[in-house]
C-alpha cells in the first residue's frame, strides 16, 4: 500500500513540474513577476498581500492576484478592496494549490492577459505542509511567518522554509504582546536557509512595507 | 488518474477508520478519556496543553499526551515540563497524525499503560485541513482557533469544525491587540457546528481554564 501511495505521489508531482515548466515560461515570455505566498492560516498572508497590491497600484504597477481557499470567497473580496484585478480558487477540500489549478484560473480571467501585468501573486491555502511540494512555476516563493506562531516554525516545517526564496515576518505590531523572538526567529530561518532575505513588516502600520516593495522591483529588474 | 486517487484514499481512510474503531474499544476498556486537538500551527495548542496536563496533574488526575509534529521534538519537551509523561511522534513529511501512528505509539511506552490513565491527550500536528479526515478513536476532538488567525477560519475549513465535539479559541489576553472580534468568532463557528461548546481561555492569565476542566470532569463522568 505505501510503495503504491508514493508512486501515485511522486506521478501526480512529476506531472505539477511539467506543468510548472510551462507556466513559467509563459510567465517569463510576458514578462511577469509571479509570486507563490505560502504560510499558515491566520498568518496574515491576505492583509499582507491587499497592501502589497494596494502600494504597488499607488506606485503604478499593473498587478493582479489568484488566491486559494478550501472554500468562500472572503479573501478575494478582501483583496479587490485594493482595486486589483483577484480571482478566487475554491479546492474543495484539497490543501493546496497546484499548477493544473493556475492554469485553468488564468484561462478565460476576464480582463486579465499575463502580458498585461508587472506582478502577479497567488496566495495559496493556508497550510505549512503540503504547498511546499507543488511548484506553480512561480519566480519568487514567500514563506510568511507571524510574531504569534512561535520561533521555531522554520525547524518544524523546514521544507517550506528549505524551498522559500523570501521570509516576511507579519504582524510585527503586535510582537511586543506575543513576546516574539526575532532574533531568534531570524536564527532559525537561516538555520534553515541561510542568507534568504527576511522582512519584518506590519500590514497595519505599513512598517517594513518599503523594503519589500523594492525587492519585488529589485525582482523584475532582475528578470527584464 | 484522479479516479485512482480518490480510490486509494478511501482505501486509506477504511483502512484508518477501522483501526480507530479497535482504538475506541481499547480506550473504553481502560476508561481513558481521549482527546485530539486540532489546530492551525501557530494557534498555541502545545502552551494550551501543557497548562492543561500541569492542572489536571495538581488536582489528581493520571494523565499523558502524544503530540505530533513532522520534526523536532520541541513540543514534547515543552510539555514534559508539566510532569506527565509525554511522546513524541515525528511524522517525517505526512501533515497528519493517524490511527496507525498512534496505534505504534501506546506500544512499548514505558511505563505507561491505558489502564492507568484518567486522560491521554494527542496533540495533532498543526494543519487545519488532514487531521480533519483522520478518526484515532478519540472520545472528544478539540478544534482550537487562537485569536490571531481571524473569526472567519471556522467557515472556511468547516470540516474540521463541523467534525469537532469542542471549540477552545486561545490567547484571549492578547484578543484585544489583535481586535478579534468574539461575537463573530462564536456565531461562525456555530454556524458550521450548532450547538457546539466553546471555551474562551488563555493558557498565560488562565482564563477559562476552570470551565474547561470542568467539561473534561464530565466527559469523563459520562463515560465512566
Amino acid at each position: 500500500m505505501t510503495t503504491r501511495i508514493v508512486e501515485l505521489r511522486q506521478g501526480i508531482l512529476k506531472k505539477n513540474d511539467e506543468l510548472a515548466r510551462g507556466l513559467r515560461q509563459r510567465y517569463g515570455s510576458a514578462g511577469v513577476l509571479v509570486l507563490n505566498l505560502v504560510s499558515s492560516p491566520g498568518t496574515g498572508k491576505t492583509a499582507f498581500l491587499e497592501r502589497t497590491l494596494r502600494e504597488l497600484r499607488a506606485g503604478g504597477a499593473r498587478v493582479a492576484a489568484l488566491v486559494g481557499d478550501l472554500e468562500t470567497d472572503n479573501d478575494a473580496r478582501r483583496l479587490a478592496a485594493s482595486g486589483a484585478p483577484v480571482r478566487q480558487i475554491n479546492t474543495h477540500g484539497i490543501c493546496h494549490l497546484d499548477a493544473e489549478m493556475i492554469d485553468k484560473h488564468l484561462a478565460g480571467w476576464d480582463g486579465v492577459e499575463l502580458g498585461g501585468l508587472d506582478y502577479l501573486f497567488i496566495e495559496n491555502v493556508g497550510n505549512l505542509v503540503c504547498p511546499s511540494s507543488y511548484d506553480l512555476g512561480e519566480g519568487i516563493r514567500v514563506a510568511l511567518l507571524s510574531v504569534t506562531e512561535g520561533e521555531d516554525k522554520p525547524l518544524k516545517y523546514p521544507t517550506l522554509f528549505n524551498s522559500a526564496d523570501a521570509a516576511v515576518i507579519t504582524k510585527m505590531d503586535i510582537a511586543e504582546a506575543c513576546e516574539f523572538d526575532c532574533e531568534l526567529a531570524r536564527k532559525n530561518i537561516n538555520e534553515i536557509r541561510p542568507g534568504i532575505r527576511i522582512f519584518e513588516t506590519s500590514a497595519k502600520t505599513g512598517a517594513g512595507m518599503d523594503e519589500w516593495l523594492g525587492y519585488l522591483a529589485e525582482g523584475r529588474t532582475g528578470r527584464s
